[in-house]
């Protein structure tokens, strides 16, 4: 605050020295009792308060963890991370701790903010997201030794249990496997799948679960055939589904890389004359949930739990020394769970959350 | 970061006291030239930063503003403070100023976080949200006269431009005057508004947009014939909607208090067999841009440039005192502003964003 008082206030009004002030805070025994006296007076006088920040400088620890928040994204899917940093927060607090929030251009932005937080003492530990193929952020962090976790794998590396890297993660092809197996169950043989370009650790790791599933049921059939590609965004989405259903599809359902696509196929498919042809999403964002499309839930509750665990153990207080996993592995990777809602069904159903006792959340599938 | 070494590492390496590593760093010129090469090798060997929030204590600022982020809401509308947290991120960001999250139960648990943050010199100021009638958080701030801005009119106090009492706002009034409007322009006259259950200064605040819009064009309509209510939320507005439409309505279009709501009204009407009744919303949301919904968008980048302005004044880069507002209005009201998408139409448009060129924002309504 910056009309909070300071020792200078105290001493000037008690009338002795910077010194003093500090002796009667810190050893007030060799304090002769007046003295004493006239410097608690005026402490309380004037509301001084022996700043906590001091104290944690001289603790070592700022009981924040720094985390990267980009601008406004207008996309669906976009959401997930603004849901993971409330989880997050919320776990933090549990623990007596922050949350810090920074914005950067691009990676090497973000790397000279870790530097400017590591620098001032203002942070204990990072968090990252969306991690890249061999992501410039990990490596800086690590070689610099300060404790971090990511919220995402480190794509691209070797040894993904290196107690210097710490991660966690969503099992995406497990999700999406999960979903394509849940249609294969309807009795769909053609399943298609929507995703992002090839490239992107995520998307790649998602293509794998429905490519498996696929492979493993049906493993004469040309998955090359089925699988069609958009970039992030309801639009793009629905263009690529117009089109495929405009050159004449035998798809039979279609799995999507997230909701945004999830959306925009519906959409599309549902103008060109199929309301019962499934499609499921995957994030569960409330988009999902409004319009009744099936997802996969990333449970980023469970994932917040992880991350704060590998940075202070079990039921640590304390962010752990860079390098120091402690017993366990580390990393997390959290299985995700699909939720069926009506998109996935292959007749009119009435959804359950639509009536008046509803909870409009879908039905989890059981594994 | 708990590994850092600290001016006591300093000294031992260096075989100098304490206070010797101090006057290297504060008054260099009184030290001896070989005794601060030694220091400062050792300052360098053992990579020793002066700390930030050291001298951030001298200086009585944390460059950080305190703002409460509750858990994971699966609202559609909920996503508006999160998108408001991104784009006062940013603003704070381009000012030299961090934003620090903490997670708070109810009301008076927000305060009691406030006076923690307070105490420990860990924030400059407060950013609240979701201002209540009589809000207490408001009360507590200016009486123990810390900086804050609420995002949200001290809604019941007597004195709205108190310059102890800074506020940032939507006018919602306007917005949905501006909605009801466009309507009207339209040829419509039986326009209905679906809002929240009385006693929420927003919600009261955007009902009258609707009120004052038919009123001066529609003198004698009953307007209370044509208004509905529903808790926030997509399926209770889906089946207030539906009981409407069940029980035989002669509504031409709707208004809706939120995109949820109008997400939920815009379900029930098109089962019901209206493709082309309009429904308006309010926020803008992602959602709203992904399913074509006609809504008021809030202008979340002017609003966090309102609440830094306010703290901070137009080009300061520090938090003004409590009761500062330099010489301008305690206050910053911001106009919305409608974005028209097909589901206000009255027939059938091939929307603009649905276009391989088009990017699906909608058009902003020209006031």
């Amino acid at each position: 605050m910056a009309s909070l008082p300071t020792v200078d206030d105290v001493a000037r009004l008690a009338g002795v020295s910077r010194q003093t002030v500090s002796n009667v805070l810190n050893s007030p025994d060799i304090v002769r009792p007046e003295t004493r006296e006239k410097v608690q007076r005026s402490i309380t006088e004037l509301g001084y308060r022996p700043h906590a920040s001091a104290r944690r400088l001289r603790a070592g620890t700022s009981s924040t963890i720094g985390i990267r928040l980009d601008p406004i994204s207008n996309g669906v899917s976009g959401a997930i991370l603004d849901r993971y940093l409330h989880a997050l927060t919320e776990a933090a607090d549990a623990r007596g701790m922050r949350v810090t929030l920074f914005v950067a251009s691009d990676v090497e932005d973000e790397i000279r903010h870790y530097e400017r937080l590591r620098d001032g003492a203002d942070v204990d530990a990072f968090v990252l997201t969306a991690t890249q193929y061999d992501d410039p952020r990990i490596e800086w962090l690590a070689r610099e030794r300060i404790p971090f976790v990511a919220f995402g794998r480190p794509w691209g590396a070797e040894d993904d249990d290196d107690p210097a890297r710490l991660w966690v993660d969503v099992d995406g092809q497990a999700g999406v496997n999960q979903a394509t197996r849940h249609l294969i169950g309807r009795g769909l043989t053609r399943i298609g799948y929507l995703g992002w370009p090839a490239g992107s650790g995520t998307g790649d790791d998602r293509r794998r679960g429905w490519e498996t599933a696929m492979g493993e049921r049906f493993g004469d059939l040309d998955l090359a055939a089925l699988t069609t590609t958009a970039e992030e965004g309801v639009p793009n989405a629905r263009i690529a589904i117009e089109q495929l259903f405009r050159a004449g599809t035998d798809l039979e359902g279609l799995v999507c890389a997230s909701d945004s696509l999830a959306l925009g196929a519906m959409m599309a498919v549902r103008e060109a004359g199929f309301p019962h042809f499934p499609v499921i999403g995957f994030d569960n964002t409330p988009v999902a949930s409004a319009v009744g499309l099936s997802s996969v839930d990333q449970r980023l509750g469970d994932v917040a739990a992880a991350t704060l665990e590998l940075l202070m153990g079990p039921d640590g207080r304390r962010v752990r020394p860079h390098g120091d996993a402690g017993d366990g592995p580390s990393h997390r990777l959290i299985s995700p769970q699909l939720i069926v809602r009506r998109s996935s069904h292959l007749a009119p159903v009435e959804e359950a959350g639509a009536g008046p006792s509803g909870d409009h959340n879908g039905e989890k599938e059981q594994q």
